[in-house]
């Protein structure tokens, strides 16, 4: 069954599934804050054979991708989730079942992370569009800036980098790398199609007494473009410590197989890759010291705020600019 | 200069100029709620040759008419607006004048009700793609619902109807009504390409100590909608007296002076022809007397909810079913 067969009525009845029944049938939905919580709002647009294409992706890891995504600008500024809306743009043409499985995948991401899909618009347009915006809140006083960071910070990262990147790798090529363990294959794969936004980060630190000063964002355009926009926003420098980035497991087998992957070319995927969706966070030495034992697995602290410009990969004592990737320059 | 050669960073850079300084840069956008109020979340999206067409309409109006349509469904939930987001697609020969155009429309209207934009994306597409999240504060126990009806509650119109409908057929058909006084024909052309939502009477209330039991959305789909929907989500009927639907001045000397435009013909466009933006409330009678007394010019009772299901237009005794408009059947 196609968009165009069952109208716009038909097809909003069938997706009201996917909402809480007490959300949706007004002009707006109505959200209840925690006292002295302040609102935070993220917004992404995403436009199909531009971000994502039907013929490469399943619609559950679209709709999963997609939302991860909003949740991790959320996690980003400290915040926790409130809600998700979506505006969807569907040329009549479209099947019903693919917009339902992406619906499903949306709000298998939603549940994981205890919130929900509470409005948003459907309407006609020549090519598959998503609009998403996140609802979050946060206690002012916890934000999360990029701005914030200070010389003598340690540059946490909460996890390992590169792992989308090979997944989409093994995704594009299924040659590649394909003596690797099949769970080492499902682990990358798995990190790309259904990326975790690092909410618990955010809920672990509700809970402790004492907040530190934290400044950071998350990974999304790769772990690269997060030093740099920290270090830009903050009027500081930093240095990073290669052989501290955490990279996946599968990375060590993946060079001992592949004779084209180099170890070159593992710390490229993870300092550019993107779509790790983890936290770089710049803390004070002590508390930074703290978080990574809290949180375990994968965390670890990457490098350290300094107070002269510029961002160098420390690689055995030689020091090396870091550049900007230029991927995301979408225009260009 | 199009879009394509600046580059999405450029691009940015210039569409920042719109929004508040502090409230950009970071993955999110956080805004303060006043103590014990609740956020409303709605959202819309409009597709280039759908919802507006380049041809007919300027991009300021095209920027101004989006954003009221989103502070008209804030006012429909009894919300006063915190801030709106905006996340828009553009193929690269997009003119990036027309954009700060756009954005100068949307600005405007936010400006005249004192709020802001507070973040977006831009990304690529194939076709203008707009989607507008607005977010709104309000008490919970000052939440204007569809579903709360009930018999007895007077029908409260905010203004007249059919007004935007009347500018637009000024604007397609430049003939039409040229008889018409100057200053006449810009009033309804302004109610098309200006629409204002009416904010204002939520502000009214809020300063109200004792807040009456109200039921209501807008009608921005049109007055005979309004009272539908009203009358379904409370499972109430409605009466509605035909000679009591408040109509632009310049009606009668259209019916007057345009042989085609019957009393027939302007009753159609008040009820169907969408876009007027005004609010339609149910309330006790006392409590409607009130209002419309405090509203003043345009304000009117135009019927009332009774227990019986269905919705009769009342003219001059002769009660006769009111039928649902199918044009915003988007995909039928």
């Amino acid at each position: 069954v196609q968009v165009g067969e069952i109208g716009e009525q038909g097809l909003l009845k069938r997706l009201k599934a996917f909402c809480p029944a007490d959300v949706v049938g007004d002009d707006a939905a109505v959200l209840a804050l925690l006292p002295g919580r302040s609102l935070v709002v993220t917004t992404d647009m995403l436009v199909e054979n531009i971000h994502f294409s039907d013929r490469t992706t399943a619609p559950e890891d679209i709709g999963w991708r997609a939302t991860a995504a909003n949740l991790s600008d959320l996690a980003a500024m400290g915040a926790e989730p409130l809600g998700l809306t979506l505006a969807l743009g569907v040329p009549a043409t479209t099947e019903v079942a693919w917009l339902e499985r992406l619906y499903q995948g949306m709000t298998d991401c939603l549940y994981q992370y205890g919130t929900v899909l509470v409005g948003g618009d459907i309407c006609r347009s020549s090519v598959v569009t998503l609009s998403i915006t996140a609802c979050g809140q946060v206690q002012p006083e916890r934000v999360i800036l990029r701005s914030t960071a200070q010389p003598g910070d340690q540059i946490v990262v909460t996890g390992v980098h590169g792992a989308s990147r090979a997944g989409l790798e093994l995704l594009l090529h299924p040659d590649w790398g394909q003596e690797l363990a099949p769970s080492d294959r499902l682990t990358l794969i798995q990190a790309h199609q259904r990326p975790q936004p690092r909410l618990d980060v955010i809920s672990l630190l509700r809970h402790q007494p004492h907040f530190p000063r934290i400044a950071g964002m998350d990974s999304s355009d790769g772990l690269a473009d997060a030093v740099i926009q920290i270090c830009q926003a903050s009027g500081v420098g930093a240095r990073v410590w290669r052989d501290r980035i955490p990279l996946p497991a599968a990375f060590s087998e993946l060079i001992r197989l592949v004779p084209t992957f180099t170890a070159e070319q593992a710390l490229a995927w993870a300092l550019y890759g993107g779509e790790d969706f983890e936290l770089v966070l710049c803390l004070k030495a002590s508390a930074a010291q703290e978080l990574i034992g809290q949180l375990g697995q994968g965390a670890a602290i990457v490098g350290e705020i300094i107070a002269e410009p510029g961002i160098n990969v420390v690689d055995a004592g030689v020091e090396t600019p870091l550049t900007m990737n230029q991927a995301f320059q979408h225009f260009a």
